[in-house]
């Protein structure tokens, strides 16, 4: 089955938004056996809509569109659709009703334009939006389908999954396509884990059987993909690879799944050993605390943290001592390992740990330049600090230092003894 | 003039790969006067290839394709253009010479793949690239220009500042080019944005003279565009329409500019009035603070945050009355207005503010169902809490909730009276 996206929407050619939701879409359809040949990013202009899509619909089996359905005049995607079809429009009652129940809710007043949204070309099937108030959009005409749907990520994402990928499968059932299977890893380097953990794949590898490496700041995905006509065919061709991969890498690998994160895989171990956490937060502001608390169910285990920006709160909350703070500076080892101490004690968690460090992009001297990092660790059995040194750019500074507080805590929880990237344990 | 941008590459179309190459282009090609009119992803096979770049330099003055350019068997570009325009290849000395240097180098061995990397079309202008194997094309046929760049972004970015930029200024010297202004409004809808507050602005557009709203988490874009020769010739043209839009909306603007964040916003008119905060987090569990901090500087006015996701820290941290806890529940007016005080207390700060909801997806009761949240306010002067009742999705409501706070905390630091989305304060 072969499908063309169709991304509209001005902002993408100014550069303003990244088309993210074109490789979203690449993914999750490769992985329904649909292959997705080409992708158009296009204006707002109605001409350009109607010449793009007509030409898609005949050349593919599939074509899906998204952007272009807000309420404001800039908006033209439906009504274009509309005069492609030369079709009225029509209300949706039940979309209606739903964006008046919202306006509701949110005490908005319900305004002109807010009842263009429930309007609907008379030749499509809704694709009902529960999370949103633009409805997606499905026709069937000639050989090809077309999907219209909304720009705004996490409500294309929903559209997707509860009534376009149903269609799909029921389209593909039975035919051979690709499977994808998603092996994570933290507290490694790409080309440490390609080259040295793991390894040449070569023996297992074959036209039907392909691997890749896709890196990102929490954990690397090692994906294999492969040809099969059910699961079942898909998961019997891949035992041997992956438990290979397995013995290669075990100490690392955080679980399966193109959407297990390590906020979640690090949270699951410690609900299943009965611990709960605190954490300490100077040079990551929070995110540590947030990206813990992202993961739906993590009350289980996630007592609370203070973000300890000022050295004030150092000194009087979590009980840092004044003169090492002096004597050492915020950013060092002292400092770390009684941020660590301090707020297990503080909120009586079973862990606690903490950060402090030079985010950037100001603040560094010579002794201890932007990206300095110092994590601590404390729980009843362990008490220490890492090391680490950074980039100059603060966002990935606070999310590396995440990434490797959340992965040293997962490791001691499963009973792992290396630390991420191999660095060394610093004790008081 | 136009240009459509042709992305090629089987990673692109499969999701592996996000084309930020593409977005930074457009950005830089508006800068510079030129409209993105089109993008096409299309993967690595030379029919396709052909036939989207002969069409592409059919319809356009310009037409830029990165990726392909690599030394493997699946990188097709270069020998696919030499057979568009129907022309041998030859060797380039001065590029050969410098991936044999490269090499060197490194100490790798220079196989045979690496000597066809120096091979170009012979009527093609040579974009020496100094950042890698992979030289850049510049072709001029009939009316139009064909840049082919590598895939790989710095390498492709060089290329672009370095050689195609002063061909571009040199053709668009003198000419009407577009420029953009971006004005960032918080605490209002799109929809009550657009047709409410701001209105019609039909008396002040032309086909020069365009807007576009950008609606984002947390703050919509109202982006103008204008056709001029110089920046002051688009100043003075948009001078009365901006006019107008601060008259109709001044008390939601948060500023001017592309990159400015409501974080950013409320962080300068703290930092004005020499006023600091302090937060006490819930259901964003760290988000708060967390946006807070990405803003260079912030250790200026920010103080610290108390993540109390179980009820012992807020007891315990920030003094909220057991009491009112067990009475009114950890999301009520109640404890969001003593959450507030008690963060400002603990952390001598001038402002304190909290956060308590129901995130979701689990948690929620008939009375409160998931997405209901309180925000509560503490300073000497004013001492209230919002109430507002989002979505079922998580991440939504916590990103909701950050934005509301932020926009109600830069309010009052303005001294605007009027809270975010017209919500009422609720008094203790």
């Amino acid at each position: 089955m072969k499908c063309q996206i169709v991304s509209i929407g001005d902002e993408l050619l100014l550069g303003d938004t990244v088309n993210t939701n074109a490789s979203w879409l690449g993914q999750v359809l490769a992985e329904h056996g649909v292959e997705v040949t080409q992708v158009h990013m296009i204006s707002d202009n109605g001409l350009m809509i109607k010449q793009t899509l007509r030409r898609a619909m005949r050349e593919s089996d599939l074509v899906i569109t998204t952007g272009g359905l807000g309420p404001t005049h800039d908006d033209i995607t439906k009504k274009t659709v509309a005069e492609l079809f030369d079709v009225e429009m029509t209300i949706h009652e039940p979309t209606l009703k739903f964006i008046k129940k919202i306006f509701k809710q949110r005490n908005i007043p319900f305004s002109k334009s807010n009842y263009y949204q429930a309007e609907v070309p008379e030749n499509c099937e809704v694709l009902f939006n529960k999370q949103g108030t633009a409805p997606g959009l499905w026709f069937e005409e000639s050989d090809s389908r077309l999907a219209v749907l909304p720009g705004i990520p996490h409500e294309m994402k929903g559209l997707i999954e509860t009534e376009v990928l149903p269609k799909i499968d029921a389209l593909t059932d039975g035919i051979t396509r690709r499977f994808a299977f998603h092996i994570k890893m933290a507290g490694v380097g790409e080309s440490t884990l390609s080259d040295e953990i793991i390894g040449s794949l070569h023996d297992f590898l074959s036209d039907d059987l392909t691997v890749a490496y896709l890196p990102s700041p929490q954990a690397n995905t090692l994906r294999i993909n492969v040809q099969a006509k059910s699961e079942q065919e898909a998961m019997d061709k891949t035992r041997e690879l992956k438990k290979y991969i397995y013995a290669r890498a075990d100490d690392m690998i955080i679980g399966e799944g193109k959407d297990m994160t390590l906020s979640e895989a690090t949270g699951n171990i410690l609900r299943e050993n009965k611990l709960n956490i605190s954490v300490a937060e100077s040079c990551t502001g929070g995110l540590l605390a947030n990206t813990i608390t992202d993961t739906p169910g993590s009350s289980d285990y996630m007592m609370g943290g203070i973000v300890a920006y000022a050295n004030s709160i150092k000194t009087e909350q979590l009980k840092v001592s004044e003169k090492d703070l002096k004597e050492y500076g915020a950013v060092s080892k002292q400092v770390a390992l009684q941020m660590a101490r301090g707020v297990a004690t503080v909120m009586n968690s079973d862990i606690g740990v903490s950060t402090t460090g030079i985010a950037g992009p100001g603040g560094g001297t010579d002794e201890k330049p932007v990206g300095t990092v110092w994590i601590g660790f404390w729980s009843t059995n362990h008490h220490f600090a890492l090391h680490i040194q950074l980039t100059k750019d603060r966002n990935i500074n606070k999310q590396r230092t995440v990434a490797i507080t959340l992965e040293m805590v997962r490791r001691i929880a499963s009973g792992v003894e290396t630390m991420p990237y191999g660095l060394k344990p610093h004790f008081a």
